[in-house]
Formats: structure tokens, sequence, C-alpha cells
């Protein structure tokens, strides 16, 4: 899989990347990350990104020329027809479990990181396939964003996590939050592992850990708990 | 404000802080960002800091002792009393613009950043104040969904943002998402900037920046808009 960025701020990636397990999806040969400094790709003589909103307000807008250039110098430099672009914005639909799954499958997708008070409209129509929004909260750019799009992607992509990794990801898909996990030592400042857990009797650890979930994702989290229940109601 | 980071990997935060809004609120002294490794506070030889889960199942999970030791000497150093300390978990309360304000005005907070399959639940039960998800997809550790969060609360804090930068934050406030933007040029590949945005008419591009924003967040975010739409009735 091949991910290429458009960002204000590749250093951001650079260190991320070196960190983290995509450096070994890289080195494993089965990412690739290239990185375009969106403001390389200005041509104005003073390298400039940005300009003020048509019809006031504050804030400044990226202007379209550098992003359009930047995406058609990595059309032709990739030899890319029509690959997935996504822009990376609070305006998007929210990003799920389900859609890192199916981003997982392409073969190249193009990320778009905004910053300011975002992007010309019209880069938005004429280039991105996607607008993606990580969660319902205001971040200063698309970076953070774009990179939690690629961690999440990239371990799904087969090959990257090691076998002890690679536990099913059961949370986001059977609408019950994860039951809580303990570990060496039994005991630690008095406090002691639930006993279920060494019983060694797996039919119960599975029934306490199913209960477990079932009360946390009760308390917590309503709207998965509904999804669950609707789910189960139909079985 | 002060944020104390406990985590396995703490370069991926030099490089964001360096490169962001972050920098700027450091150098203003308006934020304090201080990072503390946990694997430097393992008392196991071999600094380890993962061990099996009890009751089986794959993946590994972060023991109590190097995070308690880690907890204890934060405290410790920087002579705090009943900090907030945030776990950033899958497991948590959905994060949202209004959790960001809210601990926009902490003095002192805790994040604290699992990895593998999650930490030993009674570190959990024993510092944790807030359980924190990002959002509903399953990444490879708390280090990205630590960043988001101080990312997000940062540009929050009076005198990080400049004047210009410092807009309303609308969107997730009126549950409606922001309307298109448009800067220079008037005329990008033959296509246009709408007429009423150089119209020099505010009453006109407030109205049609508004009902944009009705349709978007209509099309993409039906829940918002259902929250819109009570709200409205409300009045």
């Amino acid at each position: 899989m091949r991910i290429y960025v458009m960002t204000l701020f590749p250093d951001i990636f650079n260190a991320y990347i070196g960190e983290s397990i995509m450096k070994r999806a890289i080195d494993k040969g089965i990412l690739e990350v290239k990185l375009y400094n969106i403001r390389d790709f200005s041509d104005n003589k003073h390298k400039k990104v940005d300009d003020y909103p048509f019809g006031g307000g504050a804030g400044m807008v990226m202007t379209p020329q550098p992003i359009f250039s930047a995406y058609e110098h990595i059309l032709k430099e990739n030899s890319l027809d029509n690959p997935k672009v996504i822009y990376l914005s609070p305006k998007g639909r929210i990003f799920n479990q389900k859609m890192s799954k199916e981003f997982s499958i392409e073969g190249d997708i193009i990320l778009l990181c905004g910053h300011y008070e975002g992007i010309d409209q019209r880069v938005i129509d004429e280039i991105i396939t996607d607008e993606i929004s990580i969660g319902d909260y205001v971040l200063t750019g698309g970076e953070l964003p774009a990179l939690v799009l690629i961690d999440s992607i990239c371990r799904l992509i087969p090959g990257v996590l090691n076998r002890n990794e690679s536990f099913e990801d059961e949370t986001f898909e059977n609408n019950l939050l994860e039951y809580p996990q303990y570990t060496r030592p039994r005991e630690f400042k008095g406090i002691e592992v639930p006993k279920v857990l060494i019983s060694g009797n797996h039919k119960k650890v599975d029934e306490w850990r199913l209960e477990k979930s079932k009360v946390l994702t009760r308390e917590r989290r309503p709207d998965l708990w509904n999804k669950y229940i609707q789910k189960s109601d139909k079985k």
C-alpha cells in the first residue's frame, strides 16, 4: 500500500513514522509513505499558501493553486489513476473501524492535511473523494488526523502486526467495549486479580469477560449498547 | 497549564511539539509538557513493562508496577495533589469539544498512553480519573490520542492562538458543520467563487452560509442535525 501525504508540516510525519509500527511496515516493504510539502508547490514568490476568506470572517483559507499543483504532481510522479483522495476535516464523515478496514485494502491513498480555517472549496469539489473527520473536536491542522488514519489502517494490512499482536479487534465489531485486563503480579499493592481469571476454567473466564463488557458498555456507551441489543434481538 | 505524559515513546511527542502550536504555547510560557518514559520506572532488570494476560487471550498487557512508580514520581516531583489523570483508551468516553474546554481550564493534567492490549485494570481503578477515547477505531497506542487531546486543549488556552486565528469554533457548539470557504483567486481553473461572497452584502453572505451549513449537516451528520433541530424548536 502506498500513502501520499500533502501537508505543510512533513516533519511531523517523519518523526511518528520513525517511532511507530509504520516503520516496521515500511521496512517490511508492505507500506510506503511519501510526503509532499504543499508550500513547495506555491507559484507565489513568497511561497504563500493562504489568503483571506471571500465574504469575510476570521482566519485564513488555504488557496487552491498549491494544493492542485501538488496533487497533479503526485498523480504524474506515481502514475496514479483515480486514487482515493481523503481530506481530513471536521466537516467530514466520522472515521470508524469499518472505514479503516475498507481503506486498508486500497492500493494508493492520497491524504490532504488542511490548516488554518480550512481549504478553498474548489479543491474539495474537484479532487477530494472522501472528507473525513476523526471526531467532534477542533484541531490546529489535519496532520494528527492523518496520522490517526495511517496508524489505524496500517495495523490492518496483513503482515504488519506480529501474530501475537494481531488479536481480533472485536470492540467495534460486536459493539461491546473490551473487558478489563490483568497481568502479573497476582497481587499488587494488596489488590488481587479476580479469582476467576486464575481458575483455569475457560468457560467461566469467557462468561466473566462478557458480563464485564456488557456492564461497561451499558454504562459508558449507551449508543453502542443499543446497537448490541438490537443485534442480539435479531439472533 | 502543565501536562505530564506517561508513555513508552516520548520521542513521538518531542517531534510534534517542536513543529506545532504547542511550541508557541510553551515558548510563551503558557504551557509546559513534561514527558516520562514508563520504561525508566520498571523495577524489572530487563526493563520489561508488559506480560501475558491472566485468563488467556492474545496480546500483552502493561504491568502495573512501572506505571504506578511513574505516577508516584510525577506527583512527588511536581508537588501535585489529586490532579486529573486521563487514560487514553478505546473503552473511554468519546472526546469532544466540550470536554476539551473543560480540560483547558485545569492547572495540571497527567496523561497515560497505553500500548499492546491495554493496561492492568488495577492501574485504572487506582489512579485514573478519566478514561477517554478519541473515536471508534483501534490504534497501536495512546500517543496519537494524547497528542490530539493536547493539541485540542492547547488552542483553547487564552493567549495561545493569535487574534486572527482565534475565531469562534461554532461547528461543535451550534451543531452545524461549517459552510464552504473560498479565497483568492476569484476564478481558478475556470471555477468562480459564488457571487454572493463577493457581493459585499453581509446579510446575504450570512444567509448563504447558514443555508450551506444546514444542507451539509443534514446530509452528512444526521446526529448533529437532529440536535440542531431540537435546539431550534426550543427557541
